[in-house]
C-alpha cells in the first residue's frame, strides 16, 4: 500500500501576502503625496512650510491604510 | 491498491511573495519622488538642497513600508 | 480499486513568484528616475552632471528593493 | 469503489509565472525611458546623441531585473 | 458504492499564465513608446525620421522581453 500526499511545502502565513498587497497603494501614494509637494516647493519655495504640513497629513493617511493591513490579520485571527 | 496524490511540488515561504508585494509599491514610489526631484533641480538647480532633503524623507516613508513586509513575515511567525 | 489523485504538476519554487513581484515595481521605478533625468537634461544640459548623480542614488534606491526579493528567500527558509 | 480526485490537469513550472510577473515592470520601464527620450529628442534635437547615452544606461537597469528574473529559477533550484 | 470526486477539470500549462503576465508589460510599454513618437512627430514632423527610429529601438526592447515568456517555458521544462 502507498499512499504519498504532497500536498504543497509551502510555509508560512497568507497574513503576509495580505500585508503585500495592503502595502503596495500606500506606497505610490506616498510617492504621489512627496513628489508633488517637491514639485510645489521647486515653483514656489516661499510656501514651502505649508506644504509640507499638507504633505505629511498626506503620509499619516495614506501609510495608515498599510499598518491597517497589519492590523486586520490580528482582527481576523490570523 | 495505488494512492499517490501528488498535489503541487512547490517548495518555499509565502513570506516572499508577501515581500514581493510589498515591494512593488515602494519602489514606484520612490521612482517618482526621486523623478520630481530631478525634475525640480532640473527647472530650479539654486533649490537642489531642499528639494533633496525632501527627497530623502519620501525615500523613507515609502521604503519603510517595503521592510515592514519582511517584518510581517516574523510577526505572523511565517 | 483505483485513486490516483494528479492534482497540478508544478514544479519550482515559490520564491521565484516573490522575486517576480519584487521586479515589477523597481523596474517601473527605474523607468520613471532615468525618464526624468532624460527629461531634465533635454531641458536644462548644462546641469546633466548633477542630474545623473541624483539619477543613480535613485536606482540605487529602487534597484534595492528588487534585490532583496531575492535575499529575503533565504531570509525566510525557501 | 471509484474514488478518482482529478483536480487540475497543470503542468509546468511555476518559474515561467514568477518570469512572467519580473518583465511586466521593466517593459513599462523601458517604454517610459524610450518615451521620454524620443520627447526629448523631439524638443532638443541637437541632444539626441547624449540622450541616447542616458537611454541606453536607463534600458541596461531596467531589462537586468527581468533577466534576472530567469537567474532566479536556477538560484532557487527550479 | 460509487464515490467519484472531480473537482475541477482545468487542464493545459501554467506556462500560458506566465506568457499572459509576461505581455502585460511590454504592451503597456509599446503604448507609451509609440504615443510618445506621435506626439512628438505631432510637434516637429520634420523629425519623423529620427524619432521612428527611437521608437524601433524601444518596440525591439520591450517586445523582447514578452517574447522571452514564452521560451522561458522550454527553458524550465513546461
Amino acid at each position: 500500500m502507498e499512499s504519498t500526499t504532497v500536498l504543497a511545502e509551502i510555509t508560512g502565513s497568507i497574513a503576509t501576502v495580505g500585508y503585500g498587497l495592503a502595502a503596495i497603494g500606500p506606497a505610490i501614494g506616498v510617492g504621489i503625496v512627496v513628489g508633488k509637494t517637491i514639485e510645489g516647493v521647486a515653483r514656489q519655495p516661499e510656501l514651502a512650510g505649508r506644504l509640507q504640513v499638507l504633505m505629511y497629513i498626506g503620509i499619516a493617511f495614506t501609510e495608515a491604510l498599510a499598518f491597517i493591513g497589519i492590523a486586520t490579520a490580528f482582527i481576523f485571527g490570523a
